[in-house]
């Protein structure tokens, strides 16, 4: 997706530790515009796959995920981390490991948010060993549900989560895939 | 706004200790055609107003705050909560008391997000006591930008903090301000 990848290229820094930041334009400041181009993209990926819903996680995937869901005309849903798996009400959950932020989390949703006969979509904006989408797929199962697949802003793919994934028949659908990035060089997958 | 009030009527839960949950389509789960048409409504109180900036706070606050930037064709930003003050790189800062969960926390907005001609206009899902709009307010005067008002989506007006901002010459614009509630009863302001 031609618009992201020069977003990234000219506003993303990369620091130390494999960390790529792009809260100018992503996920903290948020370009509505460019966002909007991105979920049409993703709408034209997943158009015939009947979404009734949009999973993402707290707080960075929020953004794409309410403009994912306009194009889709249905409900978007984010999973809130919690450290505990110390649940009131019927809860679903799953475990997920932050290995940027080297934590370990609780993501819950509410049953009620998920239905048995939801198509689901998880939309987030990275992936990087996919332990996020990992967890989406358990909380999506564990509801009874359908996972449609995962749209992604920017992949990691020296990371290598979205290629396992993918082998394992997730469909992975990510707008920039980056192979390679240092300070001042950002390679990516065509 | 009525839209906005009908779902409250049905679908809010009033629960002990002045809480109104609303996830089911306002803050967890989200309801994006509702949120477009509260965004139309707040853009038609603030059209006159060059709003050049939408701010809320994390988690809940995004939705409706990307919504409504995307009427005012403008970029939203969101505050992080920390606990502490331990602020890496250049911050925008304010303290920030949230009663609901009794817990104080800090606002953090990167200071390179808020320029000094930006008119700011801030966006949260709730208003009580009006904890997070003061500490709106610091972060846009600490930024040298100016703040145009604010735009809620549901104010408990028992709880005063919106009068008293109001009389204090700010502009807050509520969608649906709740006068008293108990279960099976929530009686809205006219």
């Amino acid at each position: 997706m031609d618009l992201l990848k020069h977003a990234i290229t000219v506003k993303g820094k990369v620091l130390p530790g494999d960390v790529l930041k792009v809260g100018s334009f992503l996920n903290q400041q948020i370009d509505v515009r460019l966002l909007a181009d991105m979920a049409k993209d993703i709408f034209a990926h997943f158009c015939n796959c009947a979404v009734t819903k949009v999973l993402t996680v707290e707080s960075s995937g929020i953004a794409l995920a309410c403009l994912t869901a306009q194009f889709f005309n249905c409900n978007a849903v984010f999973a809130k981390k919690s450290k505990s798996n110390n649940i009131e009400g019927e809860m679903l959950s799953a475990e997920c490991y932050s290995y940027t932020h080297n934590t370990a989390n609780v993501l819950l949703v509410p049953r009620e948010y998920i239905a048995p006969d939801d198509k689901v979509l998880f939309v987030d904006d990275f992936l990087a060993k996919g332990e996020a989408l990992r967890a989406a797929v358990k909380l999506v199962k564990e509801a009874g549900a359908t996972f449609v697949g995962a749209a992604i802003a920017i992949e990691k793919g020296f990371q290598g989560g979205g290629d396992q994934l993918r082998k394992e028949g997730v469909d992975v659908y990510s707008l920039a895939i980056i192979d390679s990035m240092k300070p001042g060089e950002i390679v990516f997958r065509n």
